[in-house]
């Protein structure tokens, strides 16, 4: 038929091409053999372990059959490679989604967006441009004018569906330069505190801010950002001849949850005539709740937010999202096509289009994995997840307190505002080197049973343990795990400390 | 228990809070309420149309009680919300997974991914540090070194599995600039097509490249980089100031399937000391086949490349993925972190960790929807498609210059390198405008009947159709009813034309 395949019928090429059109039946089969997997995990997840060792040797695990060094040329039935998944594939290492992972920001993954996730999937329709799937377009514009209505942002605001809250971080950094500075923006400097998350910084770098024009600015003793130190350098850096243009605040910092003054971040972004940008990735959605509404209380001001579904929604993995007050704005920075992709007439009139409000081009179709969980139960069931976790980092932080006031030796951080609680061993007379030894090994001790994780950072120059709930699976019990095991730990290395201190 | 619930009893609220928890047999329950809709639908869909148009009215298609205003209060049954979605919600619009889908770059869905993706979801396991899933790592490390092998790169090269073409092209600008010009780069420029895809000049922008330093360049004609241009421009740059870094090549424009130069893209770039990027988004899997392989020989040469697994591996949207040649250089660039993710000891050795060759930080897990299905079926199901694909834009080429040959008044781009055919319908003595009309007609009368679909672009200053052969479901039958509308299209329109002329 044509060069290059003169050794093979064009009969028996159509054949092998056609493998991978399952039928109905082939799917539902395919399916099934895999709920005979999940289906029996999620039975489980509630007791699996937070942080497992390798269930397999390592000569095992680098079975070539399971990782080949190039292109596997046969295939392997699906249930061998399904076993291996399960077997040992997925088990080692943490468990996100387990309820005794309470390190970092704890994962979500709740069923129903992967059911959603397979449709989006199967259907692969594209979400770029309005005209090619209206309907499912006008899903993601329902889920984005939640979100907005959430924040307090009124009619004329909008949003982006991201992969994650680091590409919402970026683009909105995109959007603040291209409003404030247009194309030249390359004297440009931005505002945040020293707690902030590092996908700041880092998208600040990846979009060509250098290092010395990017302020991390000291904080008060509740981590939130000092907005007189941040005026008077930006009054400096006016002096110098470069352009301050964003002030980015946190709606929870990671390390310990603190929220940055909202009032006092308008403040200083309007006296300052700068683009204000919210990062509430692991905040925003509390404002679901009476209390995180209050402490948030001012956001609705900020020019973007950025929250993250796949964190305070407890969705799976995958989606992100940035808010932009003034949509506008975010399709000016963003608004760029292909002569292969003409705009039609008239098509702009009420709505953009997706590919012109992003980064991104070709996209899964993220909005199906927050509407179908939400249709399903309704907001009340998240709400009473997040109030449920408010209420239990107040239990750990009461509950260290309560230790502390029976003259044990901790440091904790300020009453949380969200669900971390930062603390760790500080008996007097003790070196910091030795302070940060004896967490480390609090910390191990804890790990050592498998069922809790928890997580370190640094805080004020010393070795800080990090208790964060979020899990939606996490609930009173395990938290009460959590701080038997940590109570236990204390003791055990605080004994092995003061003997090797009274030797 | 504490402030802001006062009014319910805590273990209301854990009650509704668990209803997150879906058990094995709720989930079970679920998936197969909605494979009773997947099923049909994949039976069906290689008869479903390219486009449609609504199914219901537009007073229908806004109900609220689809699209809520605000988040809903209450819950709706499942089985409403999938009949809703499949009755009417998923069709409406363009189908790119249908076969006769042959507009801008058709789209992929093979259903193997979207269980590794509804496993995925389900285990929802962090893989941004590696110990955090050592053997599901390992499963995108196999995934990326096929596709290392694939483009030629020896020991030392890697990637990242992005979300798509786009990011992974701007990771590319990223990279190049950090690695050429450190963080000081506003002088930078970059060189590459006018046929250049528009993610590349808008990822420029957005990483602070102002527009009069990104060339845009002439191309021969058959719209490949004319690299003596590129060369002068380039010298004409440094003699004004500016610091050339980046040459970017396509293996596969949008536009026509042009492949530029590879030798002399190497060459370029090495005279001229620049990073070498090919955006092989839509070429790069077509070197699974041995006419792929031998139109893009020397692409093991470049610094990095663009493969989109969700175009030329039929998967799902959601996977793109930038190869780099030493792997070192992506992580100089992408390697930062806060102090609540702290490297661990001797953790470095052998691989690094994903969050440190990208620019996001937590995401899904990409790198099963590739593995499954490469593990289901071997890599020869997937070359024997794109042979396939290759054979059949061949047998449209073909009939165009057949019909040429009779007399027909055709303009067809040069012999299609990939499975993109561009064309228009040309008679002589016509104005541009009305060339125009006549191919805008065109495309309008082909789209009447609704099982093809087919794009217009803009090439040499004239309305052109382009029609791209890449949906795994796309065969002969499909083809050829295609070139049979387009046939009877033609007719008519030029018919409609002679008689207003004639008039």
């Amino acid at each position: 038929m044509s060069h290059g395949n003169e050794s093979k019928p064009s009969s028996e090429i159509d054949e092998r091409a056609r493998e991978l059109e399952l039928n109905g039946e082939q799917f539902r089969s395919l399916v099934e053999q895999t709920l005979n997997y999940l289906s029996p995990y999620l039975d489980s997840v509630g007791e699996q372990p937070a942080i497992a060792g390798p269930v397999l040797e390592r000569r095992q695990r680098e079975m070539t059959s399971l990782y080949p060094s190039c292109f596997p040329s046969l295939g392997q039935p699906a249930d061998f490679l399904l076993q291996s998944l399960f077997g040992s594939m997925i088990h080692e290492g943490y468990n996100p989604s387990s309820p005794g992972y309470l390190a970092f920001i704890p994962g979500g993954g709740i069923p129903e967006s992967s059911v959603a996730d397979l449709i989006a999937n199967i259907v692969n329709r594209y979400l770029g441009l309005r005209r090619a799937a209206p309907q499912l377009a006008a899903i993601d514009d329902t889920v984005l004018d939640w979100f907005c209505q959430m924040v307090g942002y009124g009619p004329g605001s909008g949003g982006y569906l991201s992969p994650g809250g680091s590409i919402a971080n970026m683009t909105a950094i995109i959007t603040a330069r291209h409003h404030q500075l247009g194309e030249h923006g390359h004297l440009g400097t931005i505002y945040t505190s020293e707690q902030t998350h590092h996908s700041i910084t880092k998208a600040a770098l990846h979009v060509g801010i250098p290092r010395g024009q990017i302020r991390l600015l000291p904080v008060d003793d509740f981590c939130r950002l000092n907005h007189q130190a941040a005026e008077a350098m930006m009054e400096a850096d006016r002096a110098q001849g470069l352009k301050p243009f964003l002030l980015v605040s946190h709606a929870g910092t990671t390390n310990t949850g603190a929220i940055d003054r909202m009032d006092d971040g308008r403040k200083l972004a309007d006296i300052q005539s700068l683009w204000w940008h919210v990062d509430a990735a692991y905040g925003g959605f509390f404002l679901l709740t009476d209390r995180g509404r209050q402490r948030l209380q001012g956001i609705h001001d900020a020019d973007s937010i950025t929250v993250d579904p796949h964190k305070g929604l407890f969705l799976p993995y995958g989606t992100g999202c940035l808010l932009v007050k003034d949509l506008v704005r975010l399709r000016a920075a963003c608004s760029l096509r292909g002569d292969y992709m003409p705009r039609q007439a008239g098509e702009s009139s009420e709505r953009f289009d997706a590919c012109d409000l992003s980064p991104e081009q070709t996209r899964d179709f993220r909005g199906l994995r927050i509407w179908l969980p939400m249709m399903l139960h309704g907001v009340d069931v998240f709400r009473a997840n997040l109030d449920e976790k408010l209420d239990l980092a107040q239990h750990v932080y009461q509950t260290l307190i309560d230790w502390q006031s029976q003259g044990e030796p901790w440091w904790v951080s300020p009453n949380p505002e969200l669900t971390v609680v930062a603390f760790r061993l500080s008996p007097s007379n003790t070196t910091s080197e030795d302070l940060d030894t004896m967490n480390r090994e609090l910390l191990e001790e804890v790990h050592q049973d498998g069922s809790i994780l928890l997580s370190p950072t640094i805080l004020h120059g010393a070795l800080t343990v990090r208790l964060c709930v979020l899990c939606f699976r996490t609930h009173q019990s395990h938290v009460d795990k959590a701080l038997e095991l940590i109570h236990q730990a204390a003791r055990k290395v605080l004994q092995r400390h003061a003997k090797s201190i009274s030797n």
